[in-house]
């Protein structure tokens, strides 16, 4: 009807986009990078406008956006979180998100963000692990296997060098499907009967369960001393994971403390319990981890400015590849305030 | 790289398909159809999730996402204000929305909003003041002729039969854009040289600027008794159109309270000032118009449940057209828990 103005247009990547994208970089190598884009955003926090996410609850689940602006970006992701959408075939959680300029408010980039949600969130425990965890850290415990398991090992190793894996999910097929595709990426892995079993001699305990309840994956005594803990399954009002024992003897990281006193296992706690938002540790203005013994908690329940910085560190790495298609997204009249003028114009084309 | 599943697709109209669907519609239908939409949400107005929208705001303009829910469907929009980008040859304002299913999360509908949102605005207005209008309105006075303005003239003369126009804009080549589009419509059309010429004989007034500032586009003497305003161009902290002294001898309409008393005319009232939100005249449960004599106002800002109404209608009608691109946007292994090996076999099908 009309010759698309590349005004109007915004790099759109797919999940088939994404897919190719991730393996053109390598999986471990953008989990790096991306770590790396977070951390540079997690060190200018104070720049950032920060919100706790806006969620539409429903019976079944929650929609929600999470915005967030360094001033100069904007960004925003759509997420879902429907645990019973497995039974159906579906995902639990699904995303896309969108990078925009604050100067002209108009849209820079739309992508696919399901997948980069698991690998964001890999690289962000990561990345707090890479500060909090003992030193010569080997093993991780990973109770649950599903979608985000595989990411948060990679992540690991990635980042940390852990290649020596415990399994374990109340699903034994969910941990022969995990167990199936680490292996052949030469990952070390003991398959686990029971979440006791998963934990023995392991220096990073990670729990990565989808119940949408009060459950309590670790109790008190599973957690010995010198642990580090990537609570990363517990992530709305409802649904923890730990008991509330090991809170109160863990040093607590938080990203954003508003959101996870709504959404983490803090949620169990006071709110004026004290955390430590991770932030702080990589400027340096609060301690990490300050003995061999302490237990350390990252309670991440997945911030804004993590998207933000995936989104930011796409849109860099696309430039120059093939890797997303032109959408016409937005109107553009040849005139700006003509806006009628350009329906009748293409009324006149058609005819 | 691999065949992609029905349920990872969601239908996109972009703006050239926007515009097949409202010409194959027709422009006038459209608005009336859209109206009938509208009318119905707002008819059922306490069912929907209502949040004043989340604004991001920076030197320049805003940033704003606007969702809302009635329990069944979840729709939000992405939109932006920012008045100097006309001057770069940009539009002040674009948007796109998502409409998604609240029982999945999943995303049903992505669509361009900018054209969409020019169209539900004006379809707001004229179903308002079918309401509130005096009886044998035939005149309208539009001061501010950019963008918006051929939307509002189209919209009254569907749904309230408004021939005689009265234009105004302090760019007299904004003002002969609109008579241009307009004339060949088939409306009577005066152009005028101050905003006190246009509101002589007028029964509505509509204002529609777009400067992000206090100013004065209606004083009280402009308006007489009888009228119906419709104030549009008045929608966020520090713009508004009209004088104070208006407001207070008005009886004032709002969309939604909580957000006008921040966005709209009403700013410059006390936060107690009387208003009377417009679902409850069409539930019959307030007084519209009471008397000939009596001034009304419609301060309109936008609110979040005319862009849902808006993305239903467009997915009602969409059906059987093929005025939509299917886009990849949500990922979707074999098995759902397993992300990490969708990855893996399209790395295997790629080699």
């Amino acid at each position: 009807m009309k010759t698309i103005s590349p005004l109007a247009i915004v790099p759109f990547v797919s999940v088939d986009n994404m897919m190719r994208l991730v393996l053109s970089v390598g999986v471990e190598r953008f989990l790096v990078e991306l770590a790396a884009y977070i951390e540079e955003d997690f060190c200018r926090w104070p720049t950032f406008d920060k919100t706790p996410r806006i969620a539409s609850h429903s019976v079944d689940g929650v929609i929600e956006l999470m915005p967030t602006s360094d001033g100069a970006l904007y960004g925003f992701k759509y997420v879902n979180g429907h645990p019973k959408n497995m039974r159906e075939g579906k995902q639990t959680v699904t995303a896309f998100g969108v990078l925009a300029d604050v100067g002209s408010g108009y849209p820079m980039l739309l992508s696919e963000m399901t997948l980069l949600t698991a690998l964001r969130t890999g690289a962000t425990s990561a990345m707090a692990a890479r500060r909090l965890a003992p030193n010569s850290t080997s093993t991780m415990a990973i109770i649950g296997n599903g979608a985000q398991s595989e990411f948060q090992a990679l992540a690991f190793r990635a980042l940390l060098g852990i290649r020596d894996l415990r399994l374990y999910d109340i699903d034994p097929s969910a941990t022969e499907k995990c167990r199936r595709n680490l292996a052949s990426l030469g990952f070390a892995i003991t398959v686990c009967r029971s979440g006791q079993e998963a934990v023995e001699g392991a220096n990073v305990i990670t729990t990565v369960t989808a119940d949408k309840q009060y459950a309590t994956i670790l109790t008190d005594n599973m957690v010995g001393s010198g642990v580090h803990i990537n609570a990363v399954g517990g992530d709305c009002p409802g649904k923890t994971e730990l008991h509330r024992d090991i809170l109160t003897r863990s040093s607590i990281f938080v990203e954003y403390a508003p959101q996870t006193r709504i959404e983490g296992e803090i949620q169990q706690l006071p709110a004026d319990h004290p955390v430590t938002e991770f932030w702080e540790v990589l400027r340096g203005t609060a301690p990490g981890r300050t003995s061999p013994g302490e237990v350390t908690l990252f309670d991440s329940v997945g911030f804004a400015i993590e998207d933000f910085s995936a989104l930011r560190y796409v849109r860099d790495k696309l430039a120059g590849t093939p890797f997303y298609q032109e959408l016409d997204l937005l109107a553009d009249p040849d005139e700006p305030r003509d806006l009628y003028g350009m329906l009748a114009r293409a009324e006149l084309a058609a005819t």
